[in-house]
């Protein structure tokens, strides 16, 4: 019996992870679960799974959920009870699913108490990747990667040696934008941006996708997870999304793996790692995918990736800035402030600003990301002024 | 320092094995040479690597290499002589790459030693599988495939159980007739087999490939050294023979190994392992290749694959007997007696006069053998013949 701390239970991963929870009732048991304001769904999710702890946003909503399910779990609130959640004795992995800078003081508060961490947050690794990871190994704590990307190159790295690993390829869809002309990308908009092709997401990684940023802020996590340096870790472009990512071993063996596009799986394999679960979930058929194709990525076209790439080579800060420039600027050209070319435009101005930011601690990790969103700020409102 | 004993050292195996020694030379020292009568080649192959023991196939070879190489190493001969190399005191791995029945004593005593064997004759597996892998089982042998789907299937399941392992996938390009229809097959001959899509191959198994018969053996081998039923051994035609094959686990996650279409490649991995070892050689580049196809194989237009998963049910020495009468077969198709579709009637016939052949130890299934290869050469000329 494995017991679970879920931090950020009514999202996209938190609800998939209780799927995975539901299917296996007699391997995985929540003990704390930790959600924004969604109280519908977190009420729901507390009368099944009857944890012994919940965490809300504040205390509003603490007490509204009260109400709504009685005495029965401990509720606690806002940033010191997400670090409770995932500190909870007799917890033995904490899936970090919150979006956002406000996951990573419970990520490594759990990694510091050597627990294992199924991480979907992306902010702990892009912002603060060399923090959590050290910390991990000194620990003896085991990061799971729940990002089919990396994720896959968990698996494929199973009986490796990361010393006879030559490269690493991280596949991408591409996008919806795949193709397309620097003239016509000036001119799409949100709505057409948020098709992605493969895989259904929630907005800003779908716009991360389009904009191959994504792949950058996958790059610079592949980096700390797996110790590589940025110039062996390789895109490729792979539109079917099947092939979740490779790895290239000095001998020059390629390993990939492959699956359909269901978080359920890479949920369930951090969830029960180190061992596997049968599932019932219907399988990758090759004879029905049929085609797989690669090309390389158009990095003319999409410079965040380049921008990406920069910023893990400048080391620092800087990746924290790239991600902070990104999600303002996101947000702006979701709200139809800026065009899609404006993005790359506002995390390079950012970038510039902020290159030589250190990252000495978590603390001055996140002034750096507050800065960034203040200098994107600025930067966006010249250009939408102007 | 590893110490090799190469069984079949002239052959295309043999040489590219000598390759990859060659690319090592700290690492690998050659301490027996054997092969058949090519003097030529096997007398460069002393002069460079200076064995201390080699064997040839008779007396008047043995004399006329005396003759060429001078003192130097040991020479033995015939079957008592490939035992000796495959024993050979401290020799750490034996290369057996000989072709046909005749590999089987030294492949035996080999693993019988403990040694861990490089193996590339696939009768080995095929006809007496059971005592090969029960052997190697009990002395703590390991049996390297060499053979680039078996190969690629123990690099895929390293670092798994396999009792998490659902179905083994082995890949087949499909061969020069894929998607023909059955009347264009009864016209083909032996010129239009030969030419094989993506493998430089012998005759032998080109036409093996032709006819799926190659993968319709490499089931029966996948069987014997992985230990699952035949109906969890699956076959997927891809054209381009990049993906070597791939496992399926229980939680619904693929592996493949991909890799360029050279012998040099899994015969490295076989002779480093369990270590990898750093290639110049030109790797798989997946934008280059930018396309890989899976269908399913067509089973009723080529039934050599479905009589070698009926021979592997039927169990017993039906495998050995279904090797004995393709073999029959294809020298048959090569010298023209007999027409393409000829080889499975031929196969099958074969198959069911031997179903019930018993096959309780190595002398047992060397007489199935033989009887099957009369009972086959004597269907064939009433077939010739009417």
């Amino acid at each position: 019996m494995k017991r679970l701390s879920i931090l950020g239970s009514t999202g996209s991963i938190g609800t998939s992870t209780l799927d995975v929870v539901e299917a296996f009732p007699e391997l995985f048991v929540v003990e704390a679960l930790a959600a924004g304001g969604n109280i519908d769904r977190l009420a729901a999710q507390i009368e099944r799974h009857r944890p012994r702890f919940v965490c809300v946003k504040d205390d509003e909503i603490a007490a509204a959920l009260r109400a709504r399910v009685g005495a029965g779990p401990e509720i606690a609130v806002g940033p010191s009870g997400l670090v409770q959640a995932a500190t909870l004795d007799g917890v033995d992995l904490v899936v970090s699913a919150l979006v956002g800078a406000r996951g990573l003081p419970p990520t490594h508060a759990a990694l510091e108490l050597g627990r294992d961490v199924a991480l979907a947050n992306k902010e702990a690794l892009v912002v603060a990747g060399r923090h959590m990871t050290d910390c991990a190994r000194s620990a003896g704590a085991e990061i799971l990667p729940v990002d089919s990307e990396h994720n896959a190159l968990h698996q494929c790295l199973r009986g490796e040696r990361i010393e006879e690993v030559r490269n690493l390829w991280l596949t991408a869809s591409g996008g919806p934008f795949r193709g397309r002309s620097a003239e016509e990308l000036v001119r799409v908009d949100a709505q057409q941006a948020l098709q992605h092709p493969t895989w259904s997401m929630g907005a800003k990684i779908t716009i991360d996708s389009a904009t191959l940023m994504n792949k950058g802020l996958e790059v610079i996590e592949a980096h700390w997870l797996f110790a590589l340096p940025p110039e062996r870790i390789r895109v490729v472009v792979h539109p079917q999304s099947i092939v979740h990512s490779m790895i290239e071993l000095i001998d020059g063996s390629f390993k990939a793996q492959l699956g359909v596009t269901d978080m359920r799986h890479p949920i369930q394999y951090a969830l029960s790692w180190p061992e596997r679960l049968s599932t019932a979930m219907p399988p990758f058929d090759p004879v029905a995918v049929g085609r797989l194709d690669f090309e390389a990525p158009d990095v003319a076209l999409f410079p965040c990736l380049r921008l990406a790439y920069e910023a893990l080579e400048a080391g620092g800060a800087a990746p924290a800035a790239l991600n902070a420039a990104n999600e303002v600027a996101v947000e702006s050209f979701l709200a139809a402030g800026i065009g899609f070319l404006d993005i790359p435009a506002a995390i390079e101005a950012v970038l510039e600003r902020h290159a030589g930011d250190r990252a000495e601690s978590l603390e001055a990790v996140l002034e750096v990301d507050a800065a960034a969103r203040r200098t994107a700020a600025h930067w966006l409102e010249q250009r939408v002024g102007g």
